[in-house]
C-alpha cells in the first residue's frame, strides 16, 4: 500500500512537557515518524508520497473555525507578545459557571481550547497539524479512489482532539476529518477503530451523537489511565448515535490474549454494522516496551491485527495515532500494515 | 477591631507558579501576611487573636465534600506515589463533553478540581487553607456577637474558589463560608462586597441563583485579566438569585477618580438591598504599585475606602483577599480598616 508523509513534522517538537514536576521534550518526537518512514522503505511496504493540499474546508468540517482560527494565529500572537518558548495553558475554565461566551484574550482562549499540559503550541505546530490532516486526507482519497488500503503517516497524531480542544498530543483529529470527508464524497457508513493504547476521546466526542460514524476503542481504563474523563463502557453514544460508540477499556498488563478477545468483538460489531469504509486510528503504544504504556503485547502481535483486520474486507485508511517506544516502532507499524497486506 | 491571624498559613508555599515558561515562587508568599500583621500591631488597630476551631461543618456547607476531601487528602497520595514537589494539574476535562462521573485517578481529580498553573497543592496547603477558614469563621463569629468589625487576615485567599475548584491561589472560598455561617445562624441577607483588583468568580459562582447572598464586584474587565471566563457586566444572577449579582468590569488604568465612581454605585446597591451583614473580599491589588495589577490606586485611596464602607453602616466582616505590593500590602490594609474605624 501506498505511504504518505510530509517533512513538515520536524519543525514541531515541543520542549516543555510537563512531567514529574519539570519540564522535559516530548515523548511524541520527530523521530518517531522518521523511523517509521525509514522502516517502511526498509521493507518496501509501498510507494512514499507527498500529500496533496485539501485546503481548510475539511478541517472546519469537522473543528469549530474559532478554535482552528486560534491553533493557527496562537504562536504568531504568543511571540508578538515578546515570548519564545513553548505555549502552554495556564488558566481554564475548568468545571466553573461559565456564560458560554467565548474568550478573546490569547491565554483565556488557550485554557478554553485546551485540555492538559501535553500539547503545547511551538512555532511549527500549526504546518505540522495542517499537513498531516492533508496526509490523511490523501490516504483517504487513494482509497476513494480505488486502493484497497493506504497509510498516512500522521505527525502530531489526532484522536484526543475535539472539535474545539486539543490535547494528549493532538491538535487537528485526522481520523475524524477522513471519515468526515469520506461522508461528503457519499459514503453512508464509516468506522473508526480505534487500537490506540490511549482512548480516542477526541474522536468520540465528534461523532457521539451520530449514526453515520461508528467509534470503537480498546484501550486502557480511563479510571486510572489518559485521558480519564472519557472511555468508559457504559459511554455508548447519545441521541441518534445511541448504539454507534463501543468502548472496550481493558486493565493493566493486558497481552495478546486478553487483548484479542476484545478486539474479536469490536471486529464482530464492525461486521455488524457493515461501513463502507474503515478508518482505523493506529497506535501502536499497547506494544510492552512503550514508555506510555502498562499493555504488553510484542512486534509479533501486530501482525495478527493486520491479519485480522484484512478480513474484515473493507477499504481501509490507515491513520498514525500513538507510539512511543522509538526502537520498535516502525517494526510494529510496519507489522500491521505487511500482514494487512500479506 | 480585632485582627484574626494564625502562623500556619507558613507552610504554604507554592514554589511552581508557571510564569513566562518557566517555575517561579508564587506572588502568593508568606510575607504577604507577615507584613500586614506587624504593620497593623504596629499601628495598634487592635487585638490580634488566634482563630478558634469550627471544624470542617462550616466548610462542607459551601464546599463539595468529595472536592474537600481531594484537597485535604492530595499531598499525602502524591507523596506515597514518591513526588515530593509541587503538585499542578496536568490533565483536564476541558471543555469535553464528559460523562459527569467523577474522576478517582488523583491526576484526573486534580484536573476535575481546579482551575490554572497557579495554585499548586504543597505540603502546607490544606492545613493553611482550613485555618484561613477558621480565621474567617472566628472574625464572623466576633461580629455575629456584637463587634461592629473584625478583621480576618486570611492566607491563603479564597475568592477565586468555587464550591468545588481551586484556582488562583486559592482552595477555600473563606468569604463564601462566612456568609453561609451567618445565614446559618439566622440572618436573612448578606452582601459579599469584592474590591479586589481580580473578578471573585468563585464566590459569584457559588452564590449565582441566590437571593439571599448579594454578590457586588468591581474588578479589571476578565476580557483581558484574569480570571478570564467569568465577571462580565451581564452576569447578574440566575433564577431566584437574577439581579443579585452585580458586576463592574473596568479598563485598564483605573486610577481613584475611575474606580470611586462604579464603587459609589455598588454601595448604592448595596444600601438598596440592606443586607444584615457585610463581608468585605479585601483585596487591595488595585494599588499602583501591585505586580499583578494595572490598576493606579494611591495608599491614601486606600482610606477613602474604609471611610465611604463605614457609611455603609452594617456589621462587617473583612476578609483578606489578594494584594501582592509587599511592602505596601500592610499600610494599605492598615488604611482600609482605620478608617473604616475611625
Amino acid at each position: 500500500m501506498q505511504i504518505v508523509y510530509s517533512n513538515t513534522h520536524k519543525a514541531h517538537f515541543g520542549q516543555s512537557e510537563l512531567v514529574d514536576g519539570a519540564f522535559q521534550p516530548s515523548f511524541e518526537c520527530p523521530e518517531r515518524a522518521e523511523i517509521i518512514l525509514s522502516t517502511l522503505r526498509d521493507n518496501a511496504l509501498g510507494k512514499v508520497i507527498s500529500p496533496k493540499d485539501f485546503g481548510l474546508a475539511p478541517i472546519v468540517s469537522v473543528h469549530q473555525p474559532s478554535y482552528v482560527d486560534f491553533i493557527r494565529g496562537a504562536w504568531n500572537r504568543w511571540t508578538s507578545e515578546g515570548n519564545s518558548f513553548d505555549m502552554l495553558p495556564l488558566v481554564t475554565p475548568g468545571r466553573s459557571r461559565v456564560n458560554g461566551r467565548e474568550p478573546t484574550a490569547l491565554a483565556a482562549q488557550h485554557g478554553w481550547f485546551s485540555t492538559d499540559m501535553l500539547t503545547p503550541i511551538t512555532n511549527g505546530s500549526w504546518d505540522a497539524a495542517y499537513q498531516s490532516a492533508q496526509v490523511a486526507l490523501t490516504a483517504q482519497k487513494l482509497v476513494s479512489n480505488g486502493d484497497r488500503a493506504a497509510y498516512a503517516l500522521c505527525r502530531p497524531p489526532g484522536h484526543h482532539a475535539g472539535s474545539a480542544y486539543s490535547g494528549g498530543f493532538c491538535y487537528l483529529n485526522n481520523a475524524a476529518i477522513v471519515a468526515e470527508a469520506l461522508r461528503a464524497l457519499g459514503a453512508n457508513r464509516i468506522t473508526i477503530l480505534d487500537v490506540d493504547y490511549h482512548h480516542g476521546n477526541g474522536t468520540q466526542d465528534i461523532f457521539y451523537e451520530r449514526p453515520d460514524v461508528q467509534f470503537v476503542s480498546l484501550h486502557a481504563d480511563p479510571s486510572w489511565e489518559f485521558p480519564f474523563y472519557l472511555g468508559f463502557a457504559d459511554e455508548k453514544g447519545a441521541g441518534p448515535g445511541e448504539g454507534y460508540n463501543l468502548n472496550y477499556p481493558l486493565p493493566r498488563g493486558v497481552d495478546w490474549t486478553a487483548w484479542s478477545e476484545p478486539f474479536e468483538a469490536a471486529c464482530n460489531a464492525i461486521d455488524g454494522y457493515g461501513p463502507d469504509f474503515l478508518v482505523l486510528s493506529l497506535g501502536v503504544d499497547t506494544f510492552g516496551g512503550d514508555p506510555l504504556s502498562s499493555f504488553r503485547l510484542v512486534s509479533d502481535d501486530f501482525k495478527k491485527i493486520g491479519e485480522r483486520l484484512k478480513r474484515l474486507r473493507r477499504p481501509t485508511i490507515f491513520i498514525q495515532e500513538g507510539g512511543y517506544a522509538v526502537g520498535d516502532i516502525g517494526k510494529n507499524v510496519f507489522n500491521v500494515l505487511s500482514a494487512f497486506e500479506g
